[in-house]
């Protein structure tokens, strides 16, 4: 098992990685003690697929280590992280009579594990909680940084806190489990570790991929392990996203607007991420040459890196001007200096609008 | 125009109180930068009857100030207070498009402040807010310390944040346009500090009766101040309630049940504390002389300080039973030790239910 530390003053956490760990969250869940007390109850909050998998495995546990448990189960699905199943967990909640002690577990995707943070920031004012993410793209992303939230009619994570998890506890075996195109997808921002930190992970992916496909233990762990580390080191940095966090959008900017202009139903997040960071680095201002090996290991992973025919480049170019982040009517952009370095860059439209097409 | 400082780190904040200064607030608020940055946006959230008054003083003073505004109007009640309200300043603020540098003005009593500060906490994982307290009872408790919150049908600031405002504005004057039963009420809150913590400020209370109840300026600029200063003192050093905080409980535990058990219709807050406090000042270790000394101050102010016959002592008990401050079965309250010192103890339920009868 691996341990990452996230150094965030009284808000420190650390996560763990394994395979086949899940059996054994209760007995580190007991061990919580934010103010010195241990956890009165714990609510598993999940959906049904993963409920179904692995349910009874983490209830075991956390029963065999003495905690109360009630189980909350919301519907699969990106539309049901809203406020309407937000103020259901909150209900639920309060029926089994959970208090400030209370500790809520995450058992999912990032589904799972935004809407019930965003439950525990504010149950009670706040109660703790704990990430067991079960994709890849919650393993080595959203579960850890403590961005909690819910969607609103007007504008996805809208609604939301920053509400930092006491343990996020990674069980890569569940990633056999997942479907596989929802791993490819989560393989996206594993390549992004790379080009914006880490040539050394970059170099690893690179000549792991059969391992990693083959969903290898350890290669899976490490992979896991590199990704946590990396975000870890840039959320303790930057807690609340006023400066260095950025760079974790890397291929995000341009991989939103995609998504949007094909209304979020074509594309896994990943897969538009991988577009975004293949058009993307060759903004940058690396060399033809090293643009060409981050599309090669997009490419391997088989993941897309060129934008299709029949997506209409001006609303993607829309997109991108209505997205918060584009400040001071310039479009900024995080762009690799070199492998393993980025830096946030000014770009003329028109080159954006170039690249898109191809 | 006095000034108070609550030390919170990163998170510290000021009070301003003086009389008539509501039309100033424009060019504080301007100076404002939290991460460097002016505010982009100002929204005002207030109620038609708060807003009718002082809507337009402040909003020309933040005009005036050259701060873009929005005006926000809920419904005026503790029934609003609730997350389908919270929804819709979430919805004007998105409409509006109010981005994270962007800062909300609540403009009102308690509940305004509460919810307001409670859309801040959430909007866009958080963004600034200034309390402009227009109650006595919002302006020496809930707009200073940061406790934001909405109801839940099934129990009360049930869904809510820690939020700290970025400035509260303290307008004394907007007293004179507050219903005097009202007024009355926030009173008890203000013989509470004298109580818990500071004997001056008892013994002004004491001495200057006809001058507060006559509102005058320096009067009531005095006793918010002496408030503002002992919540501030408080709150610096128990931020989340995790311990020193609970003082200001003094006269809650009684004063919510009776609340409770009447349907919060029978008597308003500040009234159902000063019996709470006459009650429970004598479950204290004071003299039963010191004792009557504070039920002198709360009759001297018109408040009630005996629980008519009419009420339920058993529903009553009941009430505290199910508080969420009873821990391990014992009753615990916030007694006085003398006047401007109290400790929490634990109390037999048969000496609380014989006070209760009087």
């Amino acid at each position: 098992m691996e341990t990452v530390r996230v150094s965030l003053g009284e808000r420190s956490y650390d996560i763990f990685i394994g395979s086949g760990i899940l059996g054994r969250i209760g007995s580190t869940m007991k061990t919580l003690s934010a103010g010195g007390t241990a956890p009165s109850m714990v609510a598993l909050v999940s959906n049904p697929t993963v409920h179904g998998l692995y349910g009874e495995t983490v209830t075991a546990s956390l029963k065999g280590a003495g905690l109360g448990t009630v189980e909350i189960i919301i519907p699969d699905g990106e539309e049901y992280k809203s406020l309407l199943w937000a103020e259901y967990i909150w209900g639920e909640l309060l029926k089994a009579r959970l208090d400030r002690q209370s500790i809520i577990v995450a058992l999912g995707g990032g589904v799972i594990g935004d809407i019930a943070g965003f439950a525990a920031s504010t149950y009670m004012r706040g109660i703790r909680y704990v990430q067991a993410p079960t994709t890849l793209l919650a393993q080595v992303d959203s579960s850890v940084g403590g961005k909690t939230g819910v969607n609103h009619p007007l504008g996805k994570n809208m609604i939301g806190a920053f509400h930092q998890p006491s343990l996020v506890w990674i069980d890569t075996s569940a990633l056999k489990s997942l479907p596989r195109r929802e791993f490819i997808s989560g393989m996206a921002e594993v390549i992004k570790y790379g080009v914006i930190w880490d040539s050394g992970l970059f170099e690893y992916l690179k000549h792991n991929r059969d391992k990693i496909l083959g969903l290898d233990d350890g290669a899976l762990t490490h992979i896991v392990m590199r990704s946590c580390s990396i975000k870890a080191e840039v959320v303790s940095r930057d807690e609340r996203e006023s400066g260095l966090r950025a760079i974790l959008n890397f291929g995000h900017t341009i991989g939103h607007a995609i998504e949007t202009a094909t209304g979020y139903t074509r594309y896994l997040h990943g897969e538009a991420v991988a577009m975004g960071m293949a058009i993307e680095a060759r903004l940058g201002t690396i060399s033809a040459e090293e643009a060409s090996r981050i599309k090669g290991v997009i490419d391997a992973y088989g993941l897309p890196s060129l934008l299709p025919d029949d997506i209409d480049i001006s609303s993607v170019m829309e997109a991108m001007e209505v997205d918060k982040k584009a400040l001071g009517g310039e479009l900024r952009f995080v762009l690799p200096l070199q492998i393993g370095k980025v830096r946030v860059q000014a770009v003329e439209r028109e080159r954006v609008r170039r690249l898109l097409k191809g």
